[in-house]
């Protein structure tokens, strides 16, 4: 058998796996996996660097298909190459509940599978913080422990994708060289032909951001042999455009949407396997080919024996520094120093805005936690998330430790989802709160996936003042709140934005969004409390003189208002206690005994935030009094707006005693 | 005085206008009025063909402020050419409470506001739906008219936004050859120089998505005529670099970060009067130039003349359709049709997906209503937003009445506003419930504007089963039912997707957004009914046989669930009601007793929605039954799906008797 013939079974292993198990799905997009298997069977047996047998080592190269509706393309190849967790059993479940080999590809779902990927653009997005993750560890741990490349297979749909530009610019910009794109070239989305809606020249537009082009017959291996060899010589980032026949091999689909995202039918593929020539049955693999596949995993997995052995020869702190690093977890000392921080915090009873309070504790954070990358879409003086510790990553200067992310508020939280993704790194990164919509749907990836990003996110509220309506957030936090595994903060003062900071460092389950002010707020934790009591989502901030009357919720900004109204209405004979409530979703986590005793029987229950009531009524219920906003902000100074929009402690005040009388 | 010193003082008197509004306000952004004063004093005494007593005028030339945060630019240009909204004191009030000049432009505030800018990119988006409208009535109406230009001045922000790519390769490929851009290439941003954060070569990504591009001096006024003059030449978009510098005329911090956001301070502002020559005090401009400025209007405003005449020529069918079309008044005989189609599915009762009955309600409109203008996201066959009277625009075919917005749900739903914005036309547009996080920003947009767009969202719940949870909406109603003035509507069956559409279609203050489902649901209305019951937001769909103790109130897909419990629960002796809730916000706008009466008093209340809870508790209470998501969703068939997350009749008895027990 001659090396291409190997070749084509290889390939073709790949396809009539995926259009069988798209077949006995009866769902399932089997034209991707048939159009990219040539690409991926040279990436996989002559390029990748992969040990199967353990999917996390440090030092892999990554591969993110960006294209997730091929997800059989890549459940394929691990069961090829030998992941454990793909069995053909797993094939055979494809899209069935509980298996692992889900629609798209899911992370946490096996190992091999890098990031979850399906709406489009977004592997693509978190390609560029992965590579980028890679040449910050590179600086900081030398080539012998971190030099690997990363790797995307994307499709028309992701390069369509605003994102995609928002990612490659960025990449260019950076000279992410070690990162190669092999662009699925088919000219088929699912309405027809791409010449129904784009006439772009992509190797231009990717060439105009500073990337290496290349381009190749995507069926030909020694063709994209060469093509990833030249790209890996490259000082850029690399296109590698490779014109592919989408469901190549399917004699009357091949080249049509009508393969791109339904099964072929038991014609077409009976068609398919007399074409290509394959007498397997449905789900097994020729017992050669099975082993030439196999024995590319092995190949490749000697690298990470060399790997191994190059960390066993590393010095012992930096070893246990890289080992830490990659476990994520937050080196010792923290904890002490956040304490430490916040005594000084209780002394000293700063007022200030608490995006500056962000910047006071990562000021702490960074200091002992030299794994923290930084960064602002374009936003840095605004969002306060540049420390003293963090110089601006450019081009070669990776080990720094600040990204000036450019006005591009989806690709960087994109890439901050690709850097946790590739580990070793913690980032965060700012906007405005009114631009998390831009960033949104990275922001939901992260919660799906489960991974520590930390969003910054200032101006988080009609606070913030002339700009406007279209930079106030309204109904944001409620949005973010919506968003399942997702800690929305919005701490009162410093010492909450400390003990917030440190829950977020702390998660690596979810990713958390920090809303703050732009505007100063004074100290609502006098006393110095050992304990973090933001991690109980809400506590007790203030009691009532006597058995409340009154209890007023609140968070962040809107914390101060409500101590003034607890203390008019206390001195006109009603107790009432203050709730802060930095954290939602870390509320409905604690026990029922505490969520029954904060919400309390207080006859009048209000919530202040300056944002919509949607989500309040879980802490009010129906009857109770909601201080906040009822439609869109305004143009004008803060000391104009609180009032205009009854937001004020006078208004409360006003609002509680028309309702006790009532009462 | 020569015409190049004329031209200097016209641009001086923007940038004094601009600087001292900011310095007044102590708050905005002076440097790009300052450095874009050259380019928009040229375009508005040469070329834009507007009239400043008719803002409204059908065939001006829509000039767009993409960059938002140069709102004084804009307010400027409309004092000082005598649009009677801008008047000297609303410019001395420049982002106070109340005035028509607001941090950024707001649509609806002052006549030549044409669209709400401030987030970036979203101008550029809507000015591709502006010039594709401008293409569509063309083709109808033809030269005589609609025949103008759409210009956009965008800054950096703009051009480094995802949604930039989306609109520009739209826009290249359907050769809008009146879009004419301007880039303000000043290469600062917010947190310094470009270079921080981009290389990209502009004019070479344009190119490669097929537009014109050109370069010039941006306050040399002659090599800036010489640009529009050959751009409105171009058969295809043109973008226009100008370089500029940031803050032209500021001694010390022209060219630098610090003009961009911040009051000059008034030293500088004192230094600048000096460097440029001008002695007049703040908000005064001299009489010779504001003469000169208000004669520019008055020229330009002849066109508009000349136009009104080749109106009042036209054959009264033609100027009554086009006068009706721009008023946005539905054709008669709308109403009808739709009565006779709701007749037709009460003895029919078909059992199809909302989103198959979408279209059949879409077959009704688009017959009579030939402004409406469909499209997809590149997912026509999922979305069924294509009919038979609608075929596909392609460049040079502008007759046609479909988009192929391609993978750009972003673009498109900033096109869409445009093309409200433009007027003459109604714009639909699909995708995926789950990608409204993609289109979000524009989505909150036309609800801040209060226009009129059509988001059709089908696959609206793990309903669409195998492709799992990156597909499944769970969090999007409740978020997108936070978005003020948004009306999401999610019909249970043929009949409400039909009185929905009416309601969308009739609604010209608020966007409407459609969840619709991907599976086959049985018609829930089954008797004939005149009144359209989707306007009420919620109404009684099933009574209770007796004194209810069971309300439950479900939406879309959900309802037939509801109806399913309520027959058991009934059979088991408790009188159950079911209330259809199709939309939150029209439910929000009833009468206190009207709402009272369908909440009503049943001892127990649930709500079925296969989402989150969040927003529910207004209808069920604190202690009410929810019957939904609590998380992601999962891929797998739906059949299993709905029992997996205990979504069904039986659960839902379950839970009620239980309840019952309890009371």
């Amino acid at each position: 058998m001659s090396n291409r013939e190997k070749h084509d079974r290889m390939a073709n292993a790949i396809r009539f796996l995926s259009m069988d198990a798209v077949e006995k799905a009866n769902s399932g997009h089997p034209g991707l996996p048939m159009g990219a298997a040539d690409i991926a069977t040279v990436l996989f047996t002559r390029f990748l660097k992969y040990d199967p047998k353990n999917p996390g080592w440090a030092d892999r190269d990554r591969f993110v298909l960006s294209a997730g509706h091929g997800s059989m393309l890549l459940y394929s190849l691990l069961y090829l190459t030998g992941y454990e967790d793909i069995t053909i059993d797993e094939i055979k479940n494809f899209r069935q509940l509980g298996s692992r080999t889900a629609g798209h590809p899911e992370y946490g779902f096996a190992g091999g599978i890098e990031t979850t990927t399906g709406p489009l653009g977004q592997g693509l997005g978190n390609s560029v913080g992965m590579a980028l993750a890679e040449r910050i560890l590179n600086a900081r741990f030398g080539d012998s422990l971190v030099n690997h490349y990363t790797y995307v297979l994307a499709g028309d749909g992701c390069l369509m994708e605003g994102i995609s530009q928002e990612a490659l610019s960025l990449a260019g910009h950076l000279k992410l060289n070690k990162l190669i794109v092999f662009w699925d070239d088919n000219n088929i989305s699912i309405d027809g032909p791409v010449s129904l809606a784009d006439s772009t020249d992509q190797r231009a537009r990717f060439a105009a951001s500073g990337w290496n082009t290349l381009a190749c017959d995507g069926h030909d291996p020694d063709a994209i042999a060469a093509a990833i060899e030249q790209a890996q010589q490259s000082d850029r980032p690399t296109l590698i455009a490779c014109k592919t026949t989408i469901g190549f091999g399917a004699p009357t689909k091949a080249g049509t949407k009508g393969v791109h995202g339904s099964p072929l039918g038991k014609d077409e593929v009976a068609a398919t396997r007399k074409a290509l020539g394959w007498t397997a049955a449905p789900f097994e693999v020729p017992s050669d080919i099975l082993d030439a596949w196999r024995l590319a995993g092995l190949n490749s997995a000697k690298r990470r024996k060399e790997w191994e052995e190059r960390l066993a020869a590393a010095d012992g702190e930096t070893r246990s520094e890289f080992e830490r690093r990659m476990r994520g977890d937050l080196p010792v000392g923290l904890d002490e120093a956040l304490l430490d921080y916040k005594k000084k915090l209780a002394a000293e009873k700063p007022k200030v805005a608490t995006r500056k309070s962000s910047e006071m504790a990562l000021e702490v954070i960074n200091d002992i936690v030299p794994e923290t990358i930084g960064g602002s879409a374009d936003l840095t003086g605004s969002n306060n998330t540049k420390t003293s510790q963090t110089d601006p990553i450019q081009a070669g200067k990776y080990g720094n430790r600040y990204v000036h992310y450019g006005i591009r508020e989806h690709g960087m939280a994109a890439a901050m989802n690709g850097m946790t993704l590739h580990g070793g790194v913690i980032p965060y990164g700012g906007t405005f709160l009114t631009f998390s919509d831009y960033a949104r749907p990275s922001m939901r990836l992260a919660s799906l996936m489960g991974i520590r990003v930390v969003f910054v996110m200032t101006h988080d509220s009609i606070g913030l003042g002339e700009d406007g309506p279209t930079h106030q957030p309204v109904e944001h936090l409620a949005a973010l709140r919506a968003i399942p595994n997702h800690l929305v903060f919005r701490p009162a003062d410093a010492t909450e934005a400390a003990e917030c900071w440190q829950i977020a460092l702390e998660s690596t389950s979810a990713p958390s969004t920090l809303a703050l002010t732009r505007q100063n707020l004074p100290a609502v934790r006098t006393e110095f409390v050992d304990e973090n009591l933001c991690r109980l989502g809400a506590y007790e901030l203030a009691t009532a003189e006597g058995e409340a009357e009154v209890t007023i919720f609140a968070t962040g900004s809107e914390v101060e208002i409500a101590l003034a109204a607890r203390k008019t209405l206390q001195q006109s004979g009603h107790p009432t206690r203050v709730v802060s409530v930095p954290c939602f979703e870390l509320f409905e986590q604690q026990s029922a005994e505490y969520k029954a005793a904060l919400i309390g029987n207080a006859p009048v229950k209000v919530a202040i935030e300056a944002g919509i009531r949607q989500g309040w009524d879980h802490f009010i219920g129906l009857d109770g009094i909601f201080i906040g906003m009822h439609g869109f902000g305004a143009s004008a100074p803060i000391e104009q707006l609180y009032p205009h929009f009854g937001i004020t402690a006078e208004h409360t005040v006003k609002a509680v005693e028309e309702k006790l009388k009532a009462i």
